[in-house]
């Protein structure tokens, strides 16, 4: 019901909402809003809309409720699944939230940021920086990324450890509703037990219950002290209880625990400029350790120690170096960050973003790896990630010579294989990137009917007219 | 449409779901799940159903929605806003979950625990304790507390700061639905995008939705040290500033910040066996700090003894001590958990548990007091809490003297004047104890008429037939 091609009237009444400058209609300067981040899709829309208030979206939504105009809201367009770009051969309309950028409040002794949703997410770091307060999320993206798509797939990256996913981060949302209501949700406070928790419903939810246009997130005083070490690995058994030590010496000063395997390595040294092996030995696995410590610079030092000296004395550790400096903390980052660009030039890449408990994680590689080497010999396993999280970037190159789109043609076999391994183990086949439309119906395969059914109410109850992003996440009626 | 007394046939029907030995029908058995635990309601049933397994639970509630039987689940009945007893004239069903009180696994590994909606949350924490593990909500009532009421009502406690609501404690759930049908939810990720939140919608939905009957709760490593102060301040200001400057110094290992007043002293030392004044001086408020480390139990003395120097030179703390033993840091927490109870001889209380944003805590309470002392003159306020969560159990005891009874007829009055103080700033009218009964239609009145809507359309989407806990957070149709 809602893939009618807007009448050209119809189109000068979304215009005139925003003003000709702010939309866009030419084929030229829409295509860079079609394309999802990995190229995979590929949508169609006849416009893209900037509105420059919460009014204007809020009239933007109610229009397309009262014309059935499906509507597309987009932030940065960093994301992996497809939820933020149109439908393929539909005429979805795009709300692009670009010009809602206004940091509209920092309250360093409250410890909250109010922003518009637009806001790239580097600005909101620099803006907390810029008060002495951390602003934790932190992803590869981050220098485009938009705060309302973080909180649309309830954005994870490399802090979630410590500091948790987005919506740990998020204390209030204002969210225009389909009709052009607005839900006026910007509250500031760290416990409110006042009926149904809307906020954690409109976020991860992929902008198919309302448009996002400003929230309060939280900020937190900045670590005195931090220190990031490199360990060299016998196995995945190893990480795992190098881990738990971890978690155990350092509690919450462990703000990341990385897992990479030597073909990350490899790759990053080959690949990314200015990437070396931090060590001088080679080994299977690799373990990023990041502590942060707030009472004095040198407990960060002491607990990396320790946990060093406790992981080698109990044979976890093959070998280990501590970063020396800030620069050379970075630097080991950039490697572990860097682990995905760098498969790019390795030919094609099949990606899986999937968590499961964290004690599974060995046995889950381990068939997992076996399924996929039994399916295609030769091809190479890149698995690494946010291991303390339980979530595994499981990810594969093909083999060595092997020829790119023949590859690439199995990724709907290749999720399927790794994916029956993950929800044996109880995992989830999308830890932090969402479904969009690239996961929709497979979600519609591994979950019950009841879960599915009860999403649908849900989706019905706050958008009955279905304009909100149809087909994302579930399937349009 | 729920309010038809169920006939004999149909009390029988339900009964034989559970059998004979676990239905209650004598008005003096039936007596404790009447009374909310302050005494202000009490409802009527004519059966009180105690299921052996989920499939009983579900059998309960097919029927239930078949017959258009009010269903009231109940855990320990340890509530204070009459959320989990019968309503007054009435005939719901109480459905008690104390026989499903089974730990269904304990994994220290995977740090998590499996257990039934029934379990009381004491026993919880001491399976945990077993494993070398901690499970961090706490609460006064703890030892009767079931934690299917906690996950109900997003229970917070005294370690919110570091822990989180209940909400943060859990991963995974299993819900039986009005249906019958059975959400199986009881995922052990700490990372899952996948759809809507259903997990954080049932949780605090105060079983409005449907029965919670088990969940995966977290687990976390023992802390090696832990150091607990109590500090005698000049002002609600100076307790602001110390929380800032404790949060600073100590991140993450701050696991309590308490606020209390100089009343509370008195109260608690006057009717509290055992209880004695920590400090030889006389202050106007009070902090209780609690220090919890990991990497050693040195670094939490250092950690305090650096924070009580630190308050001490800028002026924020008039006096301190710091607990030389275990048994002293509980006796400082039982002076703090003592307080409510205190407050019992001292003859009428009227309460209220309220939040603020943290940093308008002090500007909250100064205009919260003149505006209740110009209502009641001579008022004892007794305002008291988890300060660092901005929550404050704003509790005001009788004048000296007064007519107790006529006191707490000022109840609802009280409550307008505090809540329209809270309400100014931004705060929210049930912190952490829900809404129920007790402030249900106070909700509706504080919140946009779009939220309510929206509460609405998600309780008639989980619940079309208006069979649980009806004229619970939301007025029935």
């Amino acid at each position: 019901m809602t893939s009618v091609i807007p009448s050209p009237e119809l189109i000068a009444s979304f215009i005139d909402i925003v003003g000709a400058d702010y939309a866009v209609t030419g084929a030229g300067e829409i295509a860079p809003y079609l394309v999802e981040s990995r190229g995979l899709y590929r949508g169609t829309t006849p416009l893209v809309l900037k509105p420059g208030s919460v009014d204007e979206v809020s009239r933007i939504l109610r229009l397309a409720t009262d014309t059935l105009t499906a509507i597309v809201p987009q932030g940065g367009n960093t994301g992996h699944v497809a939820g933020g770009v149109p439908r393929e051969g539909k005429a979805d309309v795009i709300l692009s939230l670009e010009r809602l950028n206004r940091i509209r409040e920092i309250d360093p002794v409250g410890n909250v940021i109010v922003a518009d949703a637009g806001c790239i997410l580097a600005d909101i770091q620099g803006a907390a920086d810029d008060v002495d307060r951390l602003f934790p999320l932190s992803l590869g993206s981050e220098g485009s990324a938009r705060i309302g798509g973080n909180l649309s797939t309830n954005a994870g990256g490399t802090a979630v450890l410590a500091y948790g996913n987005m919506r740990q981060l998020c204390l209030g949302l204002e969210v225009v509703l389909p009709t052009g209501e607005v839900w006026e949700g910007l509250r500031r406070l760290k416990k409110d037990n006042t009926g149904y928790d809307l906020r954690d419903l409109f976020i991860g939810a992929e902008g198919t219950l309302g448009v996002i246009t400003g929230a309060v997130l939280r900020l937190f005083p900045k670590p005195r002290g931090r220190q990031v070490a490199f360990a060299g690995l016998a196995s995945v058994e190893n990480a795992l209880a190098l881990f738990d030590l971890a978690s155990s010496l350092c509690g919450p000063a462990l703000t990341g625990f990385e897992l990479m395997p030597r073909l990350g390595i490899e790759f990053t040294t080959r690949h990314i400029p200015g990437v070396r092996d931090p060590l001088d030995s080679i080994h299977s696995w690799y373990a990023l350790v990041d502590v942060s410590t707030f009472d004095s610079a040198e407990s960060a030092d002491r607990m990396v120690q320790s946990l060093l000296e406790a992981g080698i004395r109990d044979g976890l550790i093959e070998n280990a170096v501590v970063a020396q400096s800030e620069a050379q903390s970075e630097a080991l980052w950039h490697m572990r960050e860097s682990i995905s660009p760098a498969q790019k030039p390795e030919g094609g890449s099949i990606k899986h973003d999937v968590s499961v408990p964290v004690s599974s994680i060995p046995a889950f590689m381990a068939e997992a790896d076996a399924a996929v080497l039994k399916a295609i010999p030769g091809a190479r396993i890149c698995a690494f990630g946010h291991m303390g999280d339980g979530n595994i970037h499981y990810n594969i190159s093909q083999p060595v010579g092997a020829d790119k789109s023949v590859f690439l043609d199995r990724w709907r076999e290749m999720n399927a294989i790794v994916h029956a391994v993950v929800l044996k183990y109880d995992g989830s086949i999308s830890a932090e990137h969402g479904i969009g439309q690239l996961k929709r119906d497979e979600l519609a395969a591994v979950r019950s009917p009841i879960e599915i059914e009860l999403m649908r109410r849900i989706k019905h109850a706050f958008d009955p007219a279905g304009i909100m992003n149809p087909d994302k996440v579930l399937r349009a009626d």
